[in-house]
């Protein structure tokens, strides 16, 4: 039954004028052989590749007729609802004593922004995009959702081209260490509500994240984010982007408390009196 | 793959104790095979059924021993998981013109608690349902969670039993009106918004709703809203949730404005002043 009815879908890709489209950007078939070899499969349909590494930034200056040639969002659309299924189903799989709450938390944890922009980068998947050049120098976040996005999009290509079999095989390869770890992945996503709850309970406030600067080079720069109870800085970590970079200085101060290096007598005293 | 990864989910099922259960629900028997009908299915295993049936508010005043009795919620996010991969690929097989902010709201508005409350109700899967008196009598919204809920456990326990080809084929049959509606079905569902939009282009805010009463009986109660400008009140309706009732009121409204019966100048006029 799926598969016929993703056969109905495949045709619906099969109007991308392909020729044109390689005219303007003739990269495009060394992309999508790397998009194969990262996926272990050689692609039948080369038009549903193509689209799936079509960020709609890099048609913005698209020079001629516009006609035959789309970007990735449709298939975008359909990898985030298949992936998600996946992951729900394979999180119930793994982890039999988990509640809806923390499971509906641990799926949330994996096919989030952040953790499907690791996974783009980590498999190169950023190399095989065209994208607008602005598009992946300016803001960390955007860049994200960008390769976000794309993991998204080449997951309903593979989906499309190979099969809903092959399509779980490969997720189940990239996912699995993020599955068997589960509550640990949990915590590790957590850790910025564990810390508010924490110095909620001492102070009645949570910690103020504060960019205090950027490192790196102008390619790929990395913000300074820290942590402050009143004026006293807890902990500081640098990431990709300050979302990222919030939630490791969180994981930071964490382990801080952990290993007593950090106590509940130092945020009285920081920030000048109790709850 | 599916169906190999589906046999290991339904083993997890297999800890409920179904004696105890029906012991304490001895009507659970007949309502098995009340699903079953609705689903067109009979259940091999039993407990996949029974336990899609078993809210949790059913459990609160549980007389002995709890183990090996649990309520539907792993299978509500199974289903519900289920449920948008099959709207999100059924969707785009309908509507290969939409856009992917257009699927998004539409999935959003089919898999939405308020649909999904209504399609429990034309299947008379509430009847079916053990649940706490108090859950069903109160708050009309709760009700409506319950139901969709429902729905979701009840998508699930026919996955697992059954398998993806015949739960597909039943979701089909369910929502193929809803899908072919498509754009009709956004747009009913987001008159909400396009209200707003049209009324914060003649005087830069939204219409006010209020609920102002409401009718029927204290078992079956119906909430009144009605949207104002101003002091003047511009539409009104009823329905079994606030929400329901504020969308029903949009709906009107719009309706108002398309046959010219309401116009900016009235608004304006309403309101006391232009943007």
């Amino acid at each position: 039954m799926l598969e016929k009815r993703l056969t109905l879908l495949r045709t619906h890709f099969k109007e991308l004028n392909f020729n044109k489209l390689s005219r303007v950007f003739p990269q495009i078939e060394a992309n999508i052989d790397k998009l194969g070899e990262i996926q272990g499969h050689r692609y039948q349909d080369k038009k549903l590749a193509a689209i799936s590494l079509v960020h709609r930034s890099s048609l913005v200056y698209w020079p001629t007729d516009k006609s035959g040639i789309f970007s990735n969002e449709r298939l975008e659309f359909l990898g985030d609802a298949f992936l998600s299924f996946f992951v729900a189903s394979e999180a119930m799989i793994e982890h039999r004593s988990l509640q809806e709450g923390d499971l509906s938390r641990l799926r949330a944890a994996l096919v989030g922004t952040e953790n499907l922009a690791l996974k783009s980068r980590d498999l190169g998947i950023g190399e095989c995009l065209l994208v607008g050049k602005a598009e992946m120098n300016s803001n960390p976040q955007r860049r994200d959702n960008v390769l976000a996005d794309a993991f998204e999009a080449v997951t309903a290509a593979l989906l499309l081209d190979a099969g809903e079999e092959k399509a779980r095989a490969w997720l189940l390869k990239i996912f699995s260490e993020d599955l068997l770890a589960g509550k640990d992945t949990l915590l590790k996503f957590d850790a910025k509500s564990k810390l508010q709850q924490w110095t909620q309970g001492i102070i009645g406030v949570p910690p103020v994240y504060k960019a205090i600067g950027t490192e790196g080079t102008p390619q790929e720069t990395f913000f300074i984010v820290a942590a402050f109870i009143g004026e006293t800085e807890i902990g500081r970590a640098s990431a990709a982007s300050k979302r990222e970079a919030s939630k490791k200085v969180a994981d930071k101060i964490i382990e801080k408390i952990e290993s007593g290096e950090l106590t509940k007598e130092m945020i009285v005293s920081f920030f000048g009196k109790e709850k």
